[in-house]
């Protein structure tokens, strides 16, 4: 800690493992297949991690993203992103090198996809569970069959089942609601794969939120799980019930610059180009884009809501303190900001520290 | 724009040097020092077309930024952020080869600065004049001659002025509530100034929001102005009153990868790690994140409000349309979305695409 001198993303790697291990232990109790989301952490080192845990398939966002952890020796990957028809051929060549998945949602990408496709290809139809994103309604029966015959015109093309990511249980009011919003997406995914099983008899269910994965205990019918959150977690997974402060693995470190006495306001060096600008409501009814820990004589204490990042400018994040705390910062201090949304705020920070003092690389998509 | 299959910050070169060359004639006519805030772009490049209109002097808000610029030729430049005091080996090294200035607004930076400073190095006093995010309220005379006091006992050290950031003028809700803001920050920095004036005979003010700078026309006092955000300007911008659609110079262009017609909705590729998460109040009361413009018939079409950007997640846009114009959007289409705030946004891009298909580089600092 003593040499960071501006805002760096903190990971506890000791965490990151914990939190991998208990999902990989998760799956094997449940006869999952375990193919971890990586655009939480983007990074080929921390790709490794997962090796230990014996996972050998993956789950990215982007055509980019594949690109990157093929050339670290993933190749087995799923793209959970509706497919880009303009990047077909950069789909071509990475699947002349790894087992391949894309998501189709579409008859026109059916169609591109159908037309342009060179190489062995699996294909999961991405279905709308009630997270209203992306994904066809499940009782749009015939969309779907229109899909798999258009898929069914190029031989190298595979169905290989139905894929949902169940978004609206991070909109949960409760863990019960987290559980039953679980449970309704998977009975309309099992519905469906009972229609098409006499047809396709090797389709699978593939489910992807980390609410989900993390506390439900029904995976009936489900044949794989993508969760990527769950590496970090963060405040959001934390205010939903999901997770423990202890589970959250990344803090962004940041310095303090300015005391406002007149308002309890702290500066930091930390805005938005270094926390996401996510928020969740907080307390006192003001959105909070982060919960503070402090380092007082050796020990670290993660303090009240009433102390919070109450707002963030480009560089400038601005904590808003209890009157009793002011005095706890300096001009010079350190202090641990908890992520809201540790996968965006991860995308921003490029690279991350370790508790050891490790350096770790994430993915440039400069180039 | 044929060749972008992924999202893409395209820039206008010519609206831009519009906006430097508009911008740096008003400084001319106002005999005030133009020393542009670069951390809206970022980039060398973007930097050497403000030479053309004989800028000399920049503002950075990153001790990083400013090594940065430095490199690249600038060789006098103002970091308008709170001193960090973990970075004073960086800003000692960097005012032994540049004319450096840095902010000052409590006694424990002051203190650190006075102690540590081994190189020439000019001071600003950063005054809030308003925005309460961070500087010196005026009427603190007392602190201002604490701070002074600790500072007279480095002779490196240079006191420049007051500087201020009137950031309150975002928030306002007409041009006239931005003129009567500027004009109350103007006052207060020169009752300052008058104070001073007879001890320190140098002494400046320095002015920074590109609202003011862009539409008031009393400067009276005013020494030097910074604003940054008018090379690129954005929604949040027009909505203020401040520019026109066409004097904005940078889009996010993102390709069509999924429609929803029961619920009017385009699913694009370029979510929160492409835009920025600032929103604005849309007519309907819902939040949006972008504006967009469509291109048909080789023509290019600014919807209305009715159609906007409406949510992000980490790579996916949801676009939400009006019915009428739900079939003009296919698959596979480029859209162009104007940013709500085009430095956070630059910022997550990390580069940019010229009109002309140029490539331009920004910062890196991930190393």
């Amino acid at each position: 800690m003593t040499e960071i001198i501006r805002p760096t993303l903190v990971i506890d790697k000791g965490i990151c493992l914990h939190n991998i291990e208990r999902m990989a232990q998760k799956a094997k109790d449940f006869q999952l297949r375990f193919r971890p989301h990586f655009k939480t952490h983007q990074s080929a080192e921390i790709g490794d991690w997962f090796r230990i845990y014996g996972v050998e398939a993956i789950t990215v966002s982007s055509v980019q993203m594949a690109e990157y952890f093929a050339r670290y020796g993933w190749n087995d990957i799923t793209i959970a992103f509706p497919l880009n028809v303009l990047e077909i051929i950069n789909v071509n060549r990475l699947a002349d090198n790894i087992k391949l998945n894309v998501l189709i949602e579409n008859r026109e990408a059916a169609s591109a996809l159908a037309i342009k496709t060179t190489h062995k290809i699996g294909v999961y139809i991405k279905i709308d569970t009630g997270s209203n994103r992306t994904g066809i309604e499940p009782s749009k029966i015939s969309l779907i069959n229109s899909i798999l015959e258009i898929l069914a015109e190029n031989k190298k093309i595979t169905f290989k089942g139905f894929l949902t990511h169940a978004g609206h249980t991070y909109s949960a009011r409760s863990t019960n609601e987290i559980f039953s919003r679980h449970f309704d997406s998977l009975l309309k995914l099992r519905t469906l794969k009972q229609r098409y099983l006499s047809y396709y008899h090797n389709i699978e269910i593939s489910i992807g939120d980390t609410p989900s994965c993390s506390i439900c205990t029904n995976f009936s019918g489900v044949d794989e799980i993508r969760p990527g959150n769950f590496i970090f977690y963060d405040l959001m997974q934390q205010n939903l019930g999901v997770c423990s402060f202890e589970d959250i693995a990344v803090r962004m470190v940041c310095p303090v610059v300015a005391k406002h006495a007149s308002r309890n306001e702290i500066v930091i060096y930390g805005g938005a180009i270094h926390h996401s600008q996510d928020s969740l409501l907080n307390i006192d009814g003001k959105q909070s884009y982060g919960r503070i820990v402090i380092n007082k004589n050796n020990e670290k204490k993660l303090l009240s809501p009433r102390n919070y990042v109450a707002r963030l400018s480009q560089e400038h994040g601005i904590l808003k303190v209890s009157q009793k705390n002011f005095p706890l910062f300096q001009v010079g201090d350190l202090v641990e900001i908890i992520p809201i949304h540790s996968c965006l705020t991860a995308n921003l920070a490029r690279k991350y520290l370790t508790t050891e003092g490790e350096e770790i690389e994430m993915i440039n998509t400069r180039g």
